[in-house]
């Protein structure tokens, strides 16, 4: 038999990919060791190391996760490691349209307005959005709300979750640019090196790349006193590709507007100033966690458990057992 | 010449059609008397209101709203009317698409969380999404977000908005369910009469119709009841359509969540316990007031105008010069 550990919280779904299979439960707060040959881990790195010291006799570790560099130093190089690629693509490109949306509808401000429990419209719409955007011009009539159609984006990183917001943007016609380590063509994506060049079209620019050598800090002052007045910053990537003080300095001074899943710091601590910016929605690093995405994962695995199973290549395996 | 009274604080655009227009600017708090042939009302009924008194001569009035139910009894059988039908499809469809992203990323929540200046995730999210949808079993692992990606969506009225509003919603191919008044196929349209049948296969119900003696409260007690836990009722057409006692019940109890641009009544007056209710985004019938809508409203009554001009047939027109 080939014992299949995995999370006692999620339903094991087909992990019972042949009659050799045996499922064991693994629960949060386990106390005693557990032979396993497979270890389907938690989706959440800090209950998965709680498990890993009590496990014997794993040769295959099937992350639930996307990255993997939490596990890969702690198992060892006799274990295989896969991850679980592409799980969290549709929850992730979601998230970053529904954030550029709730911005531009200005949802934050008139969630305010609401807790307030008083029904007022122009005011407070038309000074925020004329602090925002420093755009007199348009405010006439007052400004309740901003359209996504037709506005000019910048989508940079172009793997598979860019892919998926370029589709779920299509029916607003925006104007996309492309950016990606390299320049290529159709669709045309410009190198990294355009960039600064770029900046200055996008109305939207949304940050969908890994964090490297490349990518970390790539968001300064520079970068940001490029994009347009009022422009809106969209990170569900990692926090360290934007400089954070350069963030802050841009949000206080009314230049630009974020939208935050990840941070630099994070967790943020207490006090930090990122906390009291105006103009910016910022969620705890929540993207990509839908039920959905724990179901897609569990499928991830699933398909990985069984070419392993029948010695076929693995799909995502980051780390083969030496 | 004839002459063409337009508000004052917008752009005029093409409005001068021919050789033969005179354009008169109206400036809020105008004073004199002021001859026109034809009014461009200003967008916001309380100042075109503010202008009528001063206007003579006037035969033809483009309204910049989609409604003219303000307008038609002062202004007279005398006059013909068009209003700026299609103007505001886009901004409110768009309006409907975010408010439905941002309840499902309990962007609401997190803006509270992000307010207190504490990261916290797991605790919050999971608890608020317990309530919202009673539904234990898919807790683990903690849920952070719901996808719309896949979700059954009833979409109630199928006119030009709603026709955009589906338009935005293919890419991430939800369960789509129409009604209108009367049934159609391809695609398939269910009549109004069906309505309670379909409420229980919807996540997410979006009132996209015209107030009229079928639609005023067309949503109470029993139709909430029939939704399922949790799910989502959005509203950015009419207040009356949804009864609200109903509704304010139904939030209470943590059966349905809500997103309203509209309310009965409306300005929702303080003190109302709509305003305190949970799980409810409430903007202030702001859905169709972006720059763009008072540019392509602007635009209909350009053509509108030119058609006038050369003697054909008027697109627009709620009411003719008898």
């Amino acid at each position: 038999m080939i014992r299949v550990g995995y999370p006692a919280s999620l339903d094991p779904g087909q992990l019972r990919v042949s009659e050799e299979i045996e499922l064991v439960p693994l629960a949060d707060g386990l106390e005693h060791e557990v032979e396993v040959d497979v270890w389907v881990t938690d989706p959440y790195p800090t209950r998965a190391l709680r498990i890993w010291p009590h496990l014997r006799g794993v040769r295959l570790v099937l992350s639930l996760t996307a990255g993997t560099e939490w596990i890969t130093p702690i198992v060892g190089a006799h274990v295989t490691v896969c991850n679980a690629r592409g799980a969290h693509n549709a929850s992730t490109a979601e998230w970053v349209v529904s954030a550029v949306l709730a911005t531009l509808k200005h949802f934050p401000l008139f969630l305010d307005v609401q807790r307030t429990g008083e029904w007022r419209r122009r005011r407070e719409a038309t000074a925020e959005y004329e602090r925002q955007t420093g755009d007199m011009r348009r405010l006439h009539p007052a400004v309740m709300v901003e359209e996504l159609t037709g506005k000019g984006v910048l989508l940079v990183g172009y793997g598979a979750i860019g892919r998926e917001i370029e589709r779920m943007l299509e029916p607003f016609r925006v104007h996309l640019m492309r950016v990606a380590r390299h320049a290529r063509t159709n669709p045309e994506v410009h190198a990294v090196s355009e960039l600064d060049g770029l900046l200055s079209e996008a109305e939207v620019v949304i940050l969908m790349l890994p964090l490297n050598e490349t990518s970390r800090g790539m968001i300064g002052a520079a970068q940001l006193a490029r994009m347009p007045q009022g422009a809106l910053l969209v990170n569900a990537a990692r926090g360290p590709i934007v400089q954070t003080d350069a963030l802050v300095e841009a949000l206080e001074a009314g230049r630009v507007r974020a939208a935050l899943d990840v941070t630099d710091p994070e967790p943020l601590p207490l006090d930090h100033p990122l906390w009291r910016c105006p103009n910016l929605l910022l969620t705890p690093h929540v993207a990509g966690s839908s039920p959905e995405f724990a179901r897609r994962a569990m499928g991830v695995a699933e398909e990985e458990l069984r070419r392993w199973v029948n010695g076929e290549p693995l799909r995502n395996a980051v780390q083969v057992a030496g």
